[in-house]
C-alpha cells in the first residue's frame, strides 16, 4: 500500500513535546570513545577511568628556598644556642646532588629541588644567617619541614578522574603531569546539515529579488559546536526530491539537520521522504514557533527536520537537537543559559496544550515581550535578551507575574 | 648605577592587589580592529555599528501556505455567500509569478513566495474549498492578512548591532541575511608563554628522576582560549639568563605569560630580565598561593610573571593575565564561573591584608576545604568543586557562615 501524502492538509495530529523527547532520547545513545592528544581534551568527556601511572614529584622536593638538612641535628637549636652548619653546596630543580648530607652540613635549595639523601627538612632562607660557608641555625627544625614527598600531589595507582567527567583545564594539566600523552575521551557527535529551500543565497551573497540569504546556517553552526557537536558538511539544496533523496539516503552523519522543506506544504519533501527512506518517528509538535519541527531514522542515523523560518529553527534546534547532541555526546542536558527571574511588563497569553518560546526585553528589571514575534522575524532575537517558555498546562502568565528568563548572552 | 638583585631577600614590600588591578587596567587598552568572515565571528566582540543595507525580505512574502488574492474582492464573503476565485497558477518560494492578480483570481502560494502584484493578501490552505481550478471564499480577507512586507524582519538603513557587542550566534545570521559577508571584530590578543625551569620535561614525556612535567603551559593554553586569546608560541626554556634575555627582549605577541622563575631564588631571573629590558611594575603581591607574581612591559608589551607552582600559577592567571586579556579584547571582566553560595563545613583563617585562593569540595550544600592544599598540589584544583577567595579586609570565615563559591565547572 503506498504511503499517503500528507501535505497540504495541516498537521492532523501533533507529537506531545514530551513524547518526542522522550523518543529522542531512546535513539541519542553516548557515543563510542576516541584517544586524542591531552593536551586538545579540555572541555572533552572522559570515556575512562583514570588510575595514575606515576607519582608526581618523583622525589622529595623543596617547597622552600633554603637549606636542607638533617632536622634531628638542630634538635637544641635556640637563638641562646645558636647551631652552625657548613654549606656544602647547592642544587637547583632538575639537578641531582650526589653526596649525602651529614649532621652538621646543609645544602644551599631552591623550590623544587630534590632534597639530598642524608636531609628531611629544609630550612627557609630567611630564617637561616648565612655567614662565608656556615649558616646559623637559631631554631630547631622539625622533621619534613618544607618538604613535599615523594607523590604529594599525585600518587601512583590513585584514582585521578572519573569516566564521564568534562574534563576541565586543570584536570589536563594533571593528566599532563603523570606522562599520559593521549587519553579517551567520548567522540563527538558528527553533524550534516541539509539547508533546503529554492529561494535561498548562500551566506556571503546579498539578498536580491525574491530571494533570501539562509541564515540557518550561520546560526546552527556555532551553536552545533557549543553542544559539543562536529559540524562535517553543510549542503544547500533546492527543493528537489530527487537530489534531497540523494543527500538523505546515505547519511554521512551521526544526526541530520534538514532546514526547510518539513512543513506540509507542496514543496516540503522532508517528512514524506524521511518516511520513505526510514522511519518518521515525529512530525509537528505544539509549540510555537516550530510547530513543523520532525524527527526521523534513516539508517540508524537521527534525522531532525528543522523549520526554515529562523526563529523556529533557532527554538527546534536549542528544545532537541541541543538535547540529542548532548546525549550522545556525554554532556549534560541543561539549557546553555543563564536563568534570570523578573516581572512581567505585560501578560503573555498560551492556549493550553502549547508551548510558546517568547522573545523578551528586560529594562530596570522587567521583562516586555518583543512585539515583532514572527518565526521569519529573526532580528526579534538579536533585540531580545532572553527567552521563555510557557508551559503546556497552563495559559500563560499575568502581567507583574514573576517569569523565569532564560538570557541568550553568558 | 646598576640596579640591585632583588633575589633571596625575600619580598620585601608587595605590591596591593587592588594596584595591580589598576595598574593592569591602565595598559590593557582595547585592541584595534580585524576584518573578518561573518559565518566565523560568533563570540567575537564586534568593533563597528551595523546598519542594515538592505531590506529582509527585499519582497511582500507570503506567511502561509494558501491563496493570495486581492482583499478587497473578497468583502462580503460568508457562508451564506461565498464567493468564487479562479486559480490562475502557483508560486513557491524563489519563483516569480509575472501577471498580476485581477479581482476575483488567485494565485496559489507557499510560505516564503512573493506575493504577487495585485494580491495584497494570503487566505490560508486550510480556510479555502478547493473544487477544480477554483476556490470558495467563505469569510472576508482584511488586507495584508499572511503578508510579511518588505523589510519586516530588517528594514534598509536600520541600525542593527552596536558596537562592543558580543555576537550571537542569531547575530551572524542577522548579519549574513543582510548580505554582509565581513565585519570588523576586535582582534583577539596575541599570546606567548615562556614555560621556564631546568626541572621541566614537556607534555607528552613521563615525568622520571627528579624531573616533573610541564603542567602549566597544558592548563594556560584552554583558558587563554576561553578569555579570547589566541595561543601564538609555546617556549620550554631552561634557566638560563640568556636565553631568558633573547626572548624576553623581543616580545611577539600583545601579552607574554612567563611561569617559574618570578620568585627571588637564585634561578628566578624573570623579575630581573623585565626590569633590565623594560619596567617592572609589581613583583609579589598579598596573595596565597601567587605571592610571586609580577607584572612589567617590555616595548609596550605586557609581561606577565607567574608563579610555577602550578596552583599558584592558575590563581595568577585567572586573577590578573584573565582580566588583562579581557580588556584588551572588549569582553567582561566578569569571573567565567558559575557562583554558588554554601554554608562552611569548617571555619578558613586568613591574615588581614591577605587574599586566600581557598579550593573546596561540596558536598551536601556544604562546603568542605581540600586539606591538601599547597601551591604545588594541583590535584587539590581537580578534587574541588570550586574556589573562594577571602577579602583583603578579613579575617577569614566562621564555621557555618555562608559564602560565594566559584564552581570550576559551568
Amino acid at each position: 500500500m503506498p504511503k499517503a501524502d500528507i501535505r497540504m492538509r495541516g498537521f492532523l495530529k501533533r507529537t506531545p513535546v514530551k513524547t518526542l523527547l522522550s523518543l529522542i532520547k531512546d535513539h541519542s545513545h553516548l557515543l563510542s570513545a576516541e584517544e586524542i592528544l591531552t593536551v586538545e581534551a579540555s572541555g572533552r568527556i572522559l570515556a575512562e577511568e583514570i588510575i595514575s601511572p606515576a607519582n608526581v614529584p618523583e622525589f622529595d622536593r623543596s617547597a622552600m628556598d633554603g637549606y636542607a638538612l638533617d632536622a634531628e641535628s638542630t634538635f637544641g637549636a635556640s637563638s641562646y644556642n645558636p647551631l652552625m652548619f657548613r654549606v656544602v653546596g647547592q642544587v637547583t630543580p632538575g639537578e641531582t646532588y650526589d653526596g649525602v648530607i651529614k649532621p652538621g652540613e646543609a645544602l644551599r635549595i631552591m623550590t623544587g629541588g630534590p632534597v639530598p639523601k642524608g636531609a628531611n627538612a629544609v630550612l627557609m632562607a630567611e630564617n637561616a644567617e648565612l655567614s662565608g660557608d656556615h649558616i646559623q641555625v637559631l631554631d630547631a627544625v622539625p622533621p619534613g619541614k618544607h618538604v613535599g614527598k615523594i607523590g604529594e600531589d599525585i600518587k601512583k595507582n590513585q584514582r585521578l578522574l572519573q569516566q564521564g567527567r568534562c574534563l576541565r583545564p586543570q584536570d589536563i594539566a594533571v593528566l599532563a603531569s603523570v606522562g599520559l600523552k593521549k587519553i579517551k575521551v567520548v567522540r563527538k557527535p558528527r553533524v550534516e546539515l541539509l539547508i533546503t529551500g529554492n529561494e535561498l543565497l548562500k551566506p556571503g551573497e546579498k539578498p536580491r529579488g525574491v530571494q533570501i540569504v539562509d541564515s540557518n546556517s550561520v546560526m546552527l553552526a556555532p551553536l552545533i559546536n557549543r553542544d559539543g557537536g562536529l559540524l562535517k558538511a553543510v549542503h544547500h539544496l533546492p527543493d528537489e526530491k530527487d537530489l534531497l533523496h540523494e543527500h538523505l539516503s546515505q547519511p554521512g552523519a551521526d544526526l541530520i539537520c534538514m532546514t526547510g522543506g518539513t512543513s506540509v506544504g507542496i514543496e516540503d519533501h522532508g517528512p514524506i521522504l524521511v518516511d520513505e527512506l526510514g522511519e518518521l518517528l515525529a512530525h509537528g509538535i505544539p509549540m510555537r514557533p516550530a510547530a513543523p519541527t520532525g524527527f526521523g531514522l534513516i539508517e540508524g542515523k537521527k534525522v531532525f527536520l528543522l523549520p526554515g523560518n529562523p526563529v523556529s529553527c533557532l527554538s527546534a534546534y536549542d528544545f532537541f537537537v541541543r538535547r540529542s547532541l548532548c546525549m550522545m555526546g556525554g554532556y549534560s542536558q541543561d539549557w546553555p543559559y543563564r536563568k534570570k527571574k523578573v516581572k512581567l511588563a505585560t501578560k503573555i497569553s498560551s492556549e493550553i496544550g502549547r508551548i510558546e518560546y517568547v522573545r523578551l526585553r528586560i529594562e530596570n528589571e522587567l521583562a516586555f515581550v518583543i512585539a515583532a514575534g514572527g518565526a521569519s522575524i529573526l532580528s526579534s532575537t538579536t533585540q531580545a535578551d532572553g527567552f521563555l517558555l510557557t508551559e503546556e498546562d497552563s495559559e500563560g502568565f499575568a502581567e507583574g507575574e514573576e517569569v523565569q528568563v532564560w538570557l541568550y548572552d553568558a
